[in-house]
């Protein structure tokens, strides 16, 4: 089986690059999008993010055989509270969210015994809101499926499916190691970068245009990520919390480690570490999760 | 007043860039090379990366009116002593170290009675070695000398008026505030992204395949940097000690209150941290020290 009616519940980043991917790999599907906020439905209408954008959650819903909620991980109860009349019998309910236990209990609660296979594709840049979706935002990034126990496999396979047509690798595990992995892929760097680039802006003897100017050394690297938007962050820490503190603290007894070699003047310790860390960035470039270029290409039009 | 032969001590990233800039930039300039590692003064050669490639450090600093030591900060001070003998009267010694203070001691030390002005262009990428160089390093980058008090104004001049000429823009402050500042905009990121990436690639829990795979989660951000070569970074730490340990403690200070946050639940101050933080990247944009492409253009060859 496969999906032909896909509708989209919020149309900022992840749902409007879905919608676009759909449009240009899957021309067959038709799709549906809304959004909470109405200038966001007509700047997606203008940008074409779906093929028809409606008025309320209900009718973007009515014949949908797959729905894709694309809002803030907080939102997704009342995302699924709102559609939850308008359903047809067999629809598959999916999202995007970022963290997937808390989702999973949300929208179970919200849609009991509707099919709901969480998913979440590790795909996204600084940008939110309708302007920042492209339909490549997918390709070659992988997209983690955790369905419940006891899900039917075949709706299963054709949630893969439609995820590696739009480019994507798929994998699939349980929502509690999902949010395990992420935690340190994903949610902890965002913490850390946040926790650097606020430090940084807060010193008293370095001015903050200091800060910006010089910013070349490293620095610069941890103001991309802390850039992303506030309420996805909000709500990813608060509904991954345990595991987010989990690897904090094993990230603090290593910087302490560190630190103490610092200190102490242990040259050794610093050196083999340093040269540990190197084997990581090989295996993600050839994995082709990231770009040799140096500085990421950052430099490529200035010569 | 110019300077119209340029020895470069350490052919690898900053030095072979050095020297392919003064080709393009400076043409009318001679330069003179040398390395520690007979290989990298082969490579060197082939390369063009100075005009003479020399066989000791004696021999390319005898005529040279500007030395440029390009070595690892802990290394400084045994450049200095292997040219002693050699430098010509009125030769200005330099350096592109990434701490002040320290390297300028152990040149002063190692030439007493020679005029010495530290310099540090905050450019570079996560590569090594003379296969890493190119003259666009410098572009729109900031170079900041450090003069020692009571220098001779017009050599700092000079000193600029080079640097200017291989693209970058030239700020003078003393080696005691460069060493603040860097520690918080270069020390203090490296650190972190070192840390981070030893404790993804340490878990029980999460696999290094998986930490890999979702990288593209935030994680990969961090690991460009944490490529950095690890003699260079542990003579770093080593060098600039107390304004490395001074922002550490300020940054854990921050990340305490976060996690804190996280753990009671106060989505209110995640929210306005999270907010505030965006606000340095726009600037670092805006004074084109960093690419607002998306990813900062990862993507570009992908569509
Ligand atoms: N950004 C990333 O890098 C990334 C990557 C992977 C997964 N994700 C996940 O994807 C989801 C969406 O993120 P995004 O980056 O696409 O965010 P976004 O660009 O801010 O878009 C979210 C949109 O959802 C709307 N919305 C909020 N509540 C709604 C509701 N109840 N019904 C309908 N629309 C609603 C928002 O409108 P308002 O602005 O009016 O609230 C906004 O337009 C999040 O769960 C996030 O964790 C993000
Ligand atoms: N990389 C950056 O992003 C960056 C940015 C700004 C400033 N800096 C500073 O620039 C300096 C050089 O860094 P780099 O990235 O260019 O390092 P690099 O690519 O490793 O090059 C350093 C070269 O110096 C050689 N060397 C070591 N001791 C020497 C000696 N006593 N005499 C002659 N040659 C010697 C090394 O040879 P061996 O390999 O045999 O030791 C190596 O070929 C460091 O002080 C660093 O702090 C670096």
């Amino acid at each position: 089986m496969s999906f032909d009616k896909v509708a989209i519940i919020g149309l900022g980043l992840l749902g409007g690059s879905i919608g676009l991917a759909t449009a240009r790999y899957l021309p067959g599907v038709v799709t549906t999008g809304y959004d909470a906020d109405p200038a966001v439905r007509a700047r997606a209408a203008e940008l074409g993010l779906a093929g028809t954008i409606c008025a309320s959650a209900a009718d973007a819903v009515t014949d949908a055989d797959l729905v894709i909620l694309c809002v803030p991980v907080g939102a997704m109860g009342d995302a699924a509270i709102e559609i939850a009349g308008a359903l047809r019998p067999g629809c598959v309910i999916s999202d995007v969210g970022s963290s997937k236990q808390s989702v999973l209990a949300a929208l179970n609660k919200a849609l009991p015994g509707t099919t709901i296979i969480p998913a979440h594709p590790v795909a996204g840049t600084e940008h939110s809101g309708p302007d920042a979706g492209f339909a490549s935002l997918f390709h070659s990034r992988w997209c983690i499926i955790t369905p419940p126990e006891g899900t039917d496999s075949a709706l299963v396979d054709a949630l893969s499916a439609f995820w590696s047509a739009l480019g994507a690798k798929v994998d699939v595990m349980s929502p509690r190691h999902h949010d395990l992995v992420l935690a340190v892929t994903s949610h902890l760097p965002h913490l850390i970068a946040y926790t650097i680039v606020g430090t940084a802006s807060d010193l008293e003897e370095v001015t903050r245009s200091e800060v910006i100017k010089y910013s070349a050394g490293g620095f610069r690297d941890f103001t991309r990520i802390a850039a992303s938007d506030p309420t996805m962050w909000r709500d990813v820490f608060l509904n991954n919390k345990e595991a987010v503190l989990q690897m904090l603290q094993r990230f603090t007894e290593d910087l302490t480690a560190l630190q103490r070699a610092i200190r102490v003047g242990d040259g050794d310790t610093l050196f083999d570490h340093f040269t540990r860390t190197r084997a990581i960035r090989r295996s993600i470039i050839d994995e082709g999760q990231d770009d040799a270029r140096p500085d990421f290409g950052r430099g490529d039009h200035e010569d």
